[in-house]
């Protein structure tokens, strides 16, 4: 990156910030922003400041938002007595995806991982245990990601919730849609198998 | 993406004007912004908008510079009677990688590509001539990439330049060091081959 001049370097200094993007990409990339037309940059730039500045955790489930309590929270057509937990804010967009569900959510910010040193109080655990006896909630949607991690919060989660006297369930594993058994590894088959359903 | 604050979606649909950057990348660098620290992403912000606003062509050879001249035509170290003839600026920066290169250098900032529509007068070819009727250049270097694009540009400079009396060389093609001979093409293997000299 020697050989370049100082407004080029910091912006692909600033492009390997980001994850996944090593020296090559960002020195792609910089070379594309100084072909774009100014305003184009200009709102690019907006657009990370606004992100930083203007969103903030929605103080009743913690979602990314920008007005608070977020739009879900604040929506009085969703079915206020079911939460479903998830990992991060875009599982929320998935599960809205679906347009199969319409209660409320609850977004942990990370799952447990002795790994990472991540334990329950770096997760929002305390504030789904608060919304759970504040309100009159009646199921609550494990849907942390199938993962060790996921499996993990979810059974520590399960067994946090026993006492408040609600349904706790998990969402199903199984062969993905269009999967091909064949090629599916076994502890997948196997958790489909033992999660048959009689039709 | 219907489902994110607002600021969010703007900086996806930010990330995504780069190239090769889909809906899927963008997203997670969107989230990886959010976890920045402010300054971080001010610092990002503001790189990009000095890379688009402090960066301009040298009057001399083309080059993207924040000073004018750029550095390579202000030092008067270099070796002046030798131009080296490159399409993009990021060229600049692998021949002076190579650390062989001692001479000036000129920016074309693409290549003819009657496919793409571009032609002499969409490259800086006009400016490449003005600099060898001026100045006391005794060589020009044709380095433009060993593509169709490359060659056909490096084919129409070497005949305008034939008027100029001077010498006009082209890198050489061949085989690149560490290659294995049994898996070259026959295109790069018979350069290789008629690009042969004594040893």
């Amino acid at each position: 990156m020697l050989h370049y001049p100082e407004p080029i370097t910091n912006l692909i200094d600033g492009f390997m910030r980001l994850p996944g993007i090593g020296p090559k990409t960002a020195q792609r990339l910089a070379f594309h922003v100084l072909n774009m037309k100014e305003e184009d940059v200009l709102e690019i730039a907006k657009a990370l400041v606004n992100a930083k500045r203007h969103l903030s955790h929605c103080s009743v489930c913690c979602n990314i938002t920008d007005v608070n309590p977020c739009r879900f929270c604040q929506d009085t057509m969703r079915q206020r007595s079911v939460i479903c937990v998830v990992q991060e804010p875009k599982d929320v967009a998935a599960m809205e995806r679906t347009r199969e569900f319409n209660g409320m959510y609850h977004v942990l910010h990370g799952a447990l991982s002795p790994m990472e040193g991540i334990g329950p109080e770096d997760i929002r655990i305390t504030e789904l245990l608060k919304r759970v006896a504040d309100e009159e909630v009646q199921e609550v949607i494990l849907a942390t990601n199938p993962t060790v991690e996921g499996e993990a919060t979810a059974m520590y989660l399960s067994r946090l919730l026993r006492p408040f006297q609600l349904k706790v369930t998990r969402i199903a594993h199984g062969l993905p849609v269009g999967a091909d058994l064949e090629y599916a590894d076994e502890v997948t088959l196997s958790k489909a198998l033992e999660g048959r359903r009689e039709l």
